[in-house]
């Protein structure tokens, strides 16, 4: 058997960013952490942690990583079954599921999945975010152990269930139309109209200026990597955007946003994705995300 | 001098994230794009661009993406002055200016900043996030010309502007409290009810243990990378955390969310850091930024 305290030492100094954070977090001091790492270091033949600000895994550190946070959750689950197991342990700190999930159901729909899970449980979630795009291959590098995807097609040892549409009503404050659409929302104004980006990754916008301009049509565009700020922008009337029609609603029925071209709402349809031979506690949270999803989510 | 067509198919291959996004932004075919950053790459003799999904700019790429920034600011400055200077370059793209902001500033006080910059101007922004701890890093490398940073001290060649605190409170909803606290807020109940942590990189909720219980304090710790996200699993339950007066206000007034412990406010003074030889447009926003503080944020 792989020598764990070892492992522990590394997928601690990764998640908590320095050797102090690693040595709080494991009651150890940090250069008896800084040896477990070397340690494994040498045994491996190659670097697991860059000595950065944070410190980070590797590469191959990651896929330890990965390998403790799947056995901490495989310990639990056989706690549950046999509690006398892990008696002489002492108190286990609580096992952690890593997901990866769309900023834009992180603001929405998300949290209320999260609140059910949480209900009944002591396993923690750590929540990374990426484009729904690219959700996917953090499942299928071993990143994390579940995603909200737009892809339907599971990774092989996967499985991916619908979970329904996040809607997208493309918005703008009135003082923002008047001063750019007096003529109308076509083409030519919308290549002029700033708009927003939330990375490199977002084609949200320009889709929808596909699908309304029949064409590619290439706006100014301001950089703001959160759905929060996207909606703030809109209403102070920095840019136009899509904005979850969730978010948007309330702020569209008080008239300080107004929608750009009435019927063209964008459904991006989203399913979540999990590895098949996954720890227990991945198929309650299944449960928690399709729940919360089939509540607020659109019906394809 | 510099071929800068060549530089700019480089920047646009960073900034679009794909060589067919940086041939839209650019008007050219996608291997107009790549030979034009192979060109570049064999004449300066290190890669410029990692072909990925995103593609990036290499650390090399990167000063040279910044450098094309820069003179993209610097042109718009002189066009202002000599009009006719640009006039056979066709319609030039908007510059745009990037800058490091911590997350919880975008989501409260900066928005309002970045509407009064934006009304005046058409200069794009493209905002970065990190820790306030590791903003000014982001300046001190080149990689933003402006930042909101927690140390006071300017790197060299830079300037900083005190802009006020940043005031925090730890919250919880009654059923929370109901929950992990009917026995009080101490150092033994605060180590096992869970909180939260935005990245490796914060430590607020730690520094609010360590002020109340006087000692380092590790309580199970969920992961969850958004200000918004924080205030909503507050709200539903999920931990206790530290929020933003400004954010937790509402629901503090209407019984959602209490605080766990009166007159423990925490207040993150926060700085303006930017390059002193800035383009015009850096004064402009720092004029905004500083405004916006003094209406939102607490004097010290």
């Amino acid at each position: 058997m792989l020598d764990y305290p070892l492992l522990e030492a590394v997928a601690a100094v990764d998640r908590e960013g320095s050797f102090e954070g690693a040595a709080r977090a494991l009651h150890l001091t940090p250069s008896a952490v800084s040896q477990r790492v070397k340690l494994l270091e040498e045994r491996v033949g190659t670097p697991l942690v860059v000595r950065g600000r944070p410190c980070a895994a590797t590469p191959a550190g990651r896929h330890l990583c990965r390998h403790v946070e799947q056995v901490g959750l495989l310990e639990r689950d056989l706690h549950g079954l046999l509690p006398a197991a892990g008696a002489d342990a002492g108190p286990s700190r609580p096992a952690v599921l890593r997901v990866a999930i769309n900023a834009d159901s992180l603001a929405t729909w998300f949290p209320g999945a999260m609140a059910r899970f949480a209900a009944g449980e002591d396993t923690l979630l750590d929540v990374a975010l990426d484009d729904e795009a690219h959700t996917a291959e953090w499942l299928h590098t071993g990143q994390v152990l579940a995603a909200v995807a737009a892809r339907a097609k599971p990774s092989p040892g996967c499985r991916s269930v619908p979970l329904g549409g996040l809607r997208y009503l493309a918005t703008a404050s009135p003082a923002f139309v008047a001063r750019h659409f007096a003529g109308g929302v076509d083409a030519a104004s919308l290549a002029r109209a700033p708009t927003l980006q939330l990375s490199r990754k977002d084609e949200l916008q320009r889709r929808w200026l596909r699908k309304v301009c029949r064409k590619d049509v290439e706006p100014p565009t301001h950089g703001l990597p959160t759905t929060q700020a996207f909606l703030e922008a809109s209403l102070a009337g920095v840019a136009w955007c899509l904005n979850p029609e969730a978010l948007a609603r309330p702020h569209l029925a008080a008239g300080r946003l107004v929608e750009l071209v009435r019927g063209t709402a964008l459904d991006v349809p989203l399913h979540w994705h999990h590895a098949r031979l996954a720890p227990a506690a991945v198929e309650r949270l299944t449960r928690a995300v399709v729940a919360e999803a089939r509540r607020q989510l659109r019906p394809r």
